[in-house]
């Protein structure tokens, strides 16, 4: 009876959407049915086909304003668009009042396309073309953040021969690593992105921009990591970054104004993870930033943020169909259920590049079989397309049945592929009721259109 | 004057071109310019744009016939599409006499419309929906590998209501690991794809399969692994296989026809490695195959393979132009060059994926510096975006040269995405001294084009 009431506590948590992984606007009606913004998901697979993209806007938006009112206001946060960028999602954005992050051109452009106001936008990237630098210069960007010696020297040049004033941040490598709270330099040196604290080859960079009549230095950038958990990283990034930006002020007199501290704010991924508090990092970090700028006796700068899976992870599920069902032997006497869904890796490689975790529930009903070790894979021809690699399921989930995924709206879309082929899925957007087609499903004459 | 000497040699075969990583028809000039199939790679990239996929056509073409030759025919041989298809590439499969094995139903609809001869074509898939069941049947492929006992059913009923016999192979795990040699079934049976050996089930299905009035089992399929280099697995594989052929022989009086072995040949990426000999694991294996049927006193089946990467990787290279430059510390005393191309994960995400190993050359001149310690990275937003970890390489590359990666034709193109906004590159064949555009540039205007 134990056992049975167990196996039924774990049916009971599967059809459970937990709240620090579901989008802020999901429910499960009465009769099984998941619905976000009050939308069933059994329509929008039915309108838009499977696997498809269903992001709740108001979920999105609500954190960014969360992100604002935790950094003081919502010009210090510049979401981070490659972590999913549409032009819809850049008009929330600006219409949220936040900033924007860009990596690359073609980002840029897509910013641009959104009618994004360029003054809002802060440009990325360790590897900028001439082209790039040019499109900045001639879209009049808010900053471009210098990656290198080459780079600035690339910016001063083209932006002499425009006859304009580019401000710009310098990208510094605290050599901290957020993870471990090392400070250890040279292990977290040795990577592709900034300019050295350590060695001074920051410093070196920032006073070469103060000295250039056409850049403007307005501030300095530390990231220190993806998906991180408690303050300490950002802190020890900030202290660091803060005696160069006052090394800066106590030697050429300019105070700059803006620490740029990246992203890298923790989300969870499953049930047993819980995200990253955001308003208590943040107020733990302004202060200690006061601190420090207090004992370092400047005033201390305004700290920005770049978020991009902190706002637009948790806004997203993928809904798949569920097709192939089959019991494999793990043992002479155990076996691994194998539910096969159509999309996987080409939809979302994160599984098999990062070893990355995901839970996935079925959306069309309760499920209410016995829970039986399963795995989720996807339809491609490769044995390492698995989206979920070991979980207990409920064992009555059969072809039809919808299964989505939490917590995709972060480098799923961004890092889609047409692997074996596949169109990559419709994304939608859910709001108040109604659903806002953004992306439209790939087809095959979408991916032919290109060949000659 | 030794340490001199011992530099000069690394450079000297930095700028040399390995024949077994590089296409059969690349050439080094007296300039320094590299060649493939007598068309300068400089001259493509100035009028394509870097990165480009530069496809040495008849490299491919040979490799087909190499493997059609090694294996009894070009009708025994089947192009796994899933490693790079275009239309043109399923055109040169089709004059080539091969056949083709597709895994999903966009690289059917591509073969299709490429006018490859269906009966020519076998379909693979773990997951096959109903709609790609349907089109198996309407374009009346060769074959359709059966995955599962819910696929073996639902293709049974879709060809009973259409009147029509379809030819089917059963996949068949045989519980062996191409690269330990192990027998130990059950660790190997825990995968996505096939019928279980060990357990009956794949026995089972092709007895269910051979009662069908409306499937004609023709073969037993078996894949045995990737970058596979001896042919020991392929053997054991072979001979447990056989096994079960003899015994649906010997149960039920049909004697199948054919043996597919699946894919697997093992190519070199790099200098150090070594390609597998195709002819003298073709002869052994299929020597092992006469042996193990006379044994089983069975006529041997005819063997098929399915070469996707032996066939594509070697034709292939990727032109990137280097951009910055950037020496990182990596302790107090030592530092790395760390050199970006115009490209990254988003062409290639092999190396991230799979940990994978490539070389480069600079091939629009000589190189001639100092051998220094150098890693070739991206120029997307993230630290992990690296083609090359890590390789000795001339310390004179700058911004502007032209940096090939050889054996990129397979699982590249493919698996390429646009991760932050990155277009895909061009491809073009190359053949006899003439440019053949196979895919144009993806620009920013195809990935708004399915925004709504």
């Amino acid at each position: 009876m134990e056992t049975r009431s167990a196996a039924q506590a774990a049916i009971d948590a599967f059809n459970e959407l937990p709240a620090h992984v579901w989008p802020r606007n999901a429910r499960r009606q009465e009769d099984g049915v998941v619905t976000i913004a009050g939308v069933p998901l059994t329509e929008i697979a039915e309108e838009y086909g499977t696997p498809v993209l269903v992001v709740d806007e108001d979920d999105f938006r609500s954190r960014c304003r969360d992100m604002a009112d935790a950094f003081g206001g919502p010009a210090n946060v510049h979401y981070a668009s490659k972590a999913f960028l549409t032009r819809h999602i850049a008009r929330w954005v600006e219409e949220e009042g936040l900033a924007l992050d860009v990596a690359s051109e073609n980002e840029l452009r897509i910013a641009l396309a959104a009618d994004f106001p360029a003054e809002r936008i802060t440009v990325h990237g360790n590897n900028k073309s001439a082209t790039f630098l040019q499109l900045c210069l001639d879209s009049r960007v808010g900053h471009v953040v210098i990656d290198s010696h080459q780079e600035l020297a690339e910016l001063e040049a083209l932006a002499r021969e425009a006859a304009v004033t580019q401000d710009v941040f310098v990208r510094v490598k605290p050599g901290v690593d957020a993870h471990t709270h090392e400070f250890i330099a040279t292990s977290h040196e040795d990577q592709k992105f900034g300019l050295s604290l350590a060695s001074g080859s920051a410093y070196k960079a920032a006073v070469d921009a103060i000295r250039s009549p056409h850049l403007e230095l307005t501030g300095l950038h530390a990231h220190v990591g993806s998906q991180v958990f408690d303050a300490e990283g950002f802190k020890l990034a900030a202290q660091r970054v803060l005696a160069l930006y006052a090394q800066i002020f106590k030697e050429t007199g300019v105070a700059l104004g803006y620490l740029d501290l990246g992203g890298g704010y923790g989300i969870a991924y499953t049930t047993e993870e819980l995200p990253l508090d955001v308003r208590a990092v943040a107020a733990d970090l302004l202060s200690e930033v006061q601190d420090v700028a207090d004992d370092l006796g400047i005033a201390a700068p305004t700290v920005v943020v770049e978020p991009g899976r902190a706002i637009a992870g948790p806004s997203t599920v993928t809904v798949y169909a569920a097709g192939v069902v089959k019991d494999v032997h793990t043992s002479y006497t155990t076996t691994r259920r194998y539910i096969a869904v159509d999309g996987g890796m080409s939809d979302n490689i994160r599984p098999s590049l990062y070893a990355s975790l995901y839970d996935g529930r079925v959306v069309n009903r309760f499920a209410e079989g016995e829970p039986t070790q399963t795995r989720l894979v996807g339809s491609h021809c490769e044995s390492g397309d698995i989206l979920i690699n070991d979980a207990m399921w409920p064992d009555d989930i059969a072809r039809g049945d919808l299964i989505a995924l939490p917590a995709t709206g972060a480098y799923c879309y961004a890092m889609s592929s047409n692997y074996n082929a596949f169109g990559r899925p419709a994304v939608v957007a859910v709001r108040a009721g109604r659903v806002k087609p953004m992306v439209r499903r790939e087809t095959v004459e979408d991916i032919l259109a290109r060949e000659y």
